[in-house]
């Protein structure tokens, strides 16, 4: 942790990173971001090759990152796909929680808490195995059971409650002195891991172009950009790609706040988006109204992506295909989007292949 | 195909491939194998990486190879994991049938026919996606309903037989003109592809030391021994790594081949190496008496050892976990293992995890 500082935009808030470890503002309550210096110094393989470029530097490796980058040609425009859905635990969420849990485990915490009811929890579980500590995951009872099952293989306790609301209360009821609270969607460590994406899509051949992203909580969003503005900051790229940032139908703030419309219909198959109210939507709004647009899918647009991208060989998850449903419409109403189109492909679908299997056949 | 030739050790047939596929010797029968040049000039990502290492050099990528290597101490001794488990279709069987497939492909094949219960049936439906073929496979119906569904969902064609010798043989009736048959365990494309794994672990930075390897129908095992004796001959590495094989108690032809007895005790559980007359049987001996030994272990110590592996996060099928049992038991007897030691771990938990959680809660 060599001299990265706890910043909070709001009240000015500054401490060093190694005494605590805070997943929002402990002055305001505002989100948190983090303030260090970077050098490109790639060395080594997975997220730790680019720990010169990171907040925290003490890594506990299980694989994550250096994910595959697939070039494929879709109606005539070229896609780099980034197969995020390769990593240890099935899915993007891996970087986050390895950095995250990597700094908790150096504090000295035993135990972390996290309430989700998806990727987020199994990569909880994964990095406090990798890390020597104990995860109890907090989930709505309508779960599906192969999610809890990984969870619990990975050695992680359950609490199940009625609802998602009510996890997200109860899980700050378990904080104590030795646990610490993940908090994917307020905590800076864990979208600042994702910078590491765009550091690998730039080594393996991305110097510009357009990024599309899907969000949810918007750490994914929130780390590429960083990523990206750091290759410009250091004069490694010339420019920022373009972000075309994709939500979904029944749950779309930041298309909202950005249109001041509210958008009507169903995505409830892309689960991993449905975020109602992401704390650091004001900042991602900004990130998109200054670099690119924002376009929203529904199920039936995500379902006609998912059996493209598995005909192609992609074995993801619905939420996977947001992105490419979101920039296919996006590309019938605007032409100007540069090429090549980078399009992380953010979860696995082996952890579901039954309900996968039922789903598209009934189309 | 820069002038690979396939060449058979038994009969002194020759030909250039580029004309013809094929899966074993068509004058004599006997297993092929392949003859061509070596250059150690690797660039880019994944397999294709290698490509001046390669019997065929025009390979239609998707993301295999290039998996993680991860340091961890086990009693002691310090091993290398390589996460074949992340290879995209969740297997290192996706190397050999990249390779195979995209060869078939430029010969213009437009169908492929496989028999398998497993993770080359999966592997031989995603790259016949990535090549534009039609896959078949042929499986026993007791195959286990996720896998096919998989292989189903990426388009594949099932045809069930009552057994697994039935498929064996259902599947010779179905090759023709347009259609090739892949025949892991005989075609020598599919095992070259797996010199990328000594490649990848070499520049990754295993120089020595000792090799465990699973042992079905060998392809693994001469793979990565291939891959090894080229580092030695092109003078990047010094001396061969020691390689331990390891089989299944129900099933371990080559320990009987190199003992001459026979092994009695179930490894049911470990069903990715239930192989009881690999065609390559003899060569797989004749490697193992020069640069190593073999070991049998038996569901009691699979299961041991992939409770262990979970528990450090390596979410692998039980066939994984075989080699792990196998180094464990032959350290107990014998102490000139020389580290590190490099363990493959071949096949992803994450298509059975309902299952692997109903096994290990039950220990």
């Amino acid at each position: 942790m060599r001299n990265t500082i706890y910043y909070c935009r709001n009240c000015g808030f500054k401490e060093e990173l190694g005494k605590h470890y805070y997943w929002k503002c402990p002055k305001c309550g505002a989100p948190l971001d983090l303030i260090y210096d970077i050098e490109w110094r790639p060395k080594g393989l997975g997220i730790i090759r680019y720990r010169s470029m990171l907040p925290v530097q003490e890594i506990k490796y299980l694989g994550e990152g250096e994910t595959p980058l697939i070039k494929r040609s879709i109606k005539g425009k070229s896609f780099l796909f980034k197969l995020e859905y390769l990593n240890p635990g099935g899915s993007f969420k891996d970087r986050g929680a390895s950095l995250t849990l990597s700094y908790a485990s150096s504090l000295g915490y035993s135990k972390v808490v996290e309430d989700t009811s998806g990727n987020t929890g199994i990569a909880t579980t994964l990095y406090s195995r990798a890390n020597n500590m104990q995860a109890v995951i907090v989930m709505p009872q309508y779960a599906p059971e192969g999610k809890k099952n990984l969870i619990r293989l990975l050695g992680g306790k359950i609490i199940e409650t009625p609802t998602r609301p009510d996890a997200a209360k109860k899980v700050l009821e378990l904080i104590d002195e030795a646990t610490c609270y993940v908090a994917h969607t307020w905590n800076p460590l864990f979208f600042h891991a994702n910078k590491t994406i765009a550091y690998e899509a730039y080594e393996a051949g991305f110097k510009h172009g357009t990024v599309v992203v899907p969000i949810g909580s918007g750490s994914l969003l929130l780390g590429i950009y960083k990523g990206f503005k750091d290759l410009v900051d250091l004069g490694l790229i010339n420019t920022m790609p373009r972000i075309i940032g994709v939500q979904g139908a029944s749950s779309a703030p930041i298309y909202e706040l950005i249109y001041g419309k509210q958008y009507h219909g169903d995505s409830s198959i892309a689960d991993g988006i449905m975020v109602r109210d992401p704390p650091r939507k004001h900042e991602i709004a900004e990130i998109i109204k200054k670099h690119g647009d924002i376009v929203v899918v529904n199920n039936d647009e995500i379902i006609s992506s998912l059996k493209e991208l598995i005909k192609m060989g992609f074995i993801v998850e619905p939420t996977s295909a947001a992105p490419l449903a979101g920039i296919l419409k996006y590309m019938e109403d605007k032409s100007n989007v540069e090429e090549p189109i980078l399009l992380p492909l953010t979860g696995s679908g082996l952890k579901m292949i039954d309900y996968l299997y039922s789903l598209l056949k009934k189309q």
